[in-house]
């Protein structure tokens, strides 16, 4: 991606607001709602069937994460999901611990096949279970997966239509034809709570402002991923790291994200 | 408010530590039972229908909360409202989104009908949808409405015998009567998710300790507001701004409070 | 305990990383998966009965925990438990609010009925309550209960066939015959939500890589405590004693583990 194409797209989120409904888990809800804001964005959760398609209308993207599924959620998430789809407003789905247990599996696949997903956002071994390849399965902590992870994400777009997202020390982006390698981040982001569903979150925002998936997925992990870099710089330990990376992703102007994203095409 | 009245009843809340039930959302409810605390109170949050209303009998007041309604949770509103009615306990309602799904509108306008509030604590978009009035309406992020917010605060609180509060740059408390403006908060507290739920759970923690809810949710918008002018000061941005909130809110003396608060009656 | 036993244990938990599955509230649920992961094991939630049970297969303990009970929550919680006792997991269960509602105190009953919990961690109140001793109750904060705690806890934890701890200034951990008293801790762990559904999870996450529950809850409160008593002496406030809590619980080793805790066995 090209620098100003990067701070152009910055730019737009940080003027815009998109709102960015969320239909998520309850454990890391909270960080969702506040990097949304810090990202540039205005959070919105609704998850009752009685108003989650409708919150739609206002939103610029849809974020459907299953870190606590239920079986009424996923009905709404299909339901929200539906009304994004008609009026052509991004999805982005992080499958959770897809390969952990049967229903998250299985509630993942049924998103990916009544929806069109914009962006599907996981790690190696979520997005491997739903790929159809072998994975090392551990709660919601996956190891990585056999084979190369780049052809597999780039298959999986491929076969699916969609932009897929696997996260990991070098995050991985692509829709089949392109793909972007993003090197940004801090080992730190892996000792607190909340840092992939915060990045679905961030993804969420910037996917609202753009056209393209996968320069938006990218710019919005380099963007997360930058902010991680500094928070790390003068960190005390892994909460004070959590509270710094709210900051500085705040902190990040158009211009530093332009210059400080390591994102390379391959 | 006269500084005594003010310093008086900020040192009965930090004596009594008065008990606040909470039937809230799901994405600041942490928030709001941690700043319960700082602002001298004790927070519980109990929605299961089987136990709403009992828990109720301890408390000093009630907070309802609709940032993430659903139908079983509005039951479960109703029937700790009749309790608190019936026991003459005061109860706070923040309408959170009101006017952006007729789910919210409605769930709003059923509180308002079946239980008597003692006050209704929402931004201008929120509390002039429940008033009438036209507003714009994306998300639960809120435009000013058409009108003077005074005028139209004290309408709505004359006519449905309640304690309006419209939260802004200047928070306006009225029963439709008298009218108190409070004039402390800063920017920043619009830059984090969850001030606006938080508000609402400072003003149980008072009105818990008040025979009149004009005062009372005067005085815990000056607390909250100047808490948020203090941790302000230190910010190196949003997220920290937020932690300095708690802790600043905690600091607060009756003394300081009563000389630090901009409230003034029109 | 010995300082060599404690330092081992506390090491094989930061090797390990054991797997902690939660049913918990809503409240302080992100409290206690940032928590787990700074004590050095891993969190997961999940509470449909979709997956609850299935979920526990990958798990070195489950925390149980009734801070925002629900019926179908409840439910989940029973096929869970089943399951982590046919493949002799322990189960830590935290009666929250116990003796403040029926529903509680029966739901707290049923869960010690249907189950084989291995280690009950309450106040003083709530243990009292499902021990049948006469309590004062108060939202979900007691007050202490008539008689000697160290008694009490002895003989319920003897009938019952548990490890039962009452927390407190000084924690009490017996099994009924072995008691240990964990002297660690500081006041301001009382001046912030959820620091009592945080030892719980520290539990589980010792209770992981112990065979014997009561050294394990030993140990676990004692570095939880001793994490409290660092991250007072820099404090501002009570939000960033609460900040550095999780710092201070993650920069722990076993060997300041083992020199700074104070346990006593009488």
């Amino acid at each position: 991606m090209k620098p100003a194409q990067l701070s152009a797209l910055f730019a737009r989120v940080r003027t815009n607001h998109p709102l960015v409904h969320h239909i998520t888990n309850y454990v890391t809800v909270n960080d969702c709602a506040n990097i949304t804001i810090c990202a540039g964005g205005a959070p919105v959760m609704a998850d009752a069937i009685e108003e989650a398609a409708e919150m739609v209308t206002y939103a610029g993207s849809l974020v459907l994460n299953i870190g606590t599924p239920g079986k009424a959620q996923i009905q709404s998430m299909i339901a929200a999901g539906r009304k994004a789809n008609e009026r052509k407003i991004p999805v982005v789905l992080d499958p959770v611990g897809a390969g952990a247990t049967r229903f998250r599996t299985e509630s993942a696949r049924r998103l990916l096949d009544e929806l069109e997903i914009t962006i599907l956002k996981g790690n190696a071994g979520e997005i491997g279970v739903l790929a159809g390849a072998e994975a090392e399965v551990r709660g919601v902590d996956f190891k990585a997966l056999a084979g190369d992870p780049v052809t597999m994400a780039r298959d999986f777009a491929a076969s699916a239509g969609i932009t897929v997202v696997v996260s990991g020390p070098t995050d991985i982006v692509t829709n089949g034809s392109r793909v972007l390698l993003v090197e940004n981040g801090h080992p730190m982001m892996g000792s607190i709570s909340g840092t992939g569903c915060m990045a679905a979150s961030v993804t969420g925002v910037f996917a609202a402002e753009s056209g393209d998936p996968v320069p938006a997925a990218a710019a919005a992990l380099a963007a997360f991923g930058i902010a991680g870099e500094r928070a790390a710089a003068g960190a005390r330990g892994p909460y004070s790291f959590r509270c710094a990376l709210f900051d500085e992703l705040a902190a990040l102007t158009p211009e530093h994200l332009a210059s400080a994203a390591r994102i390379r095409q391959v």
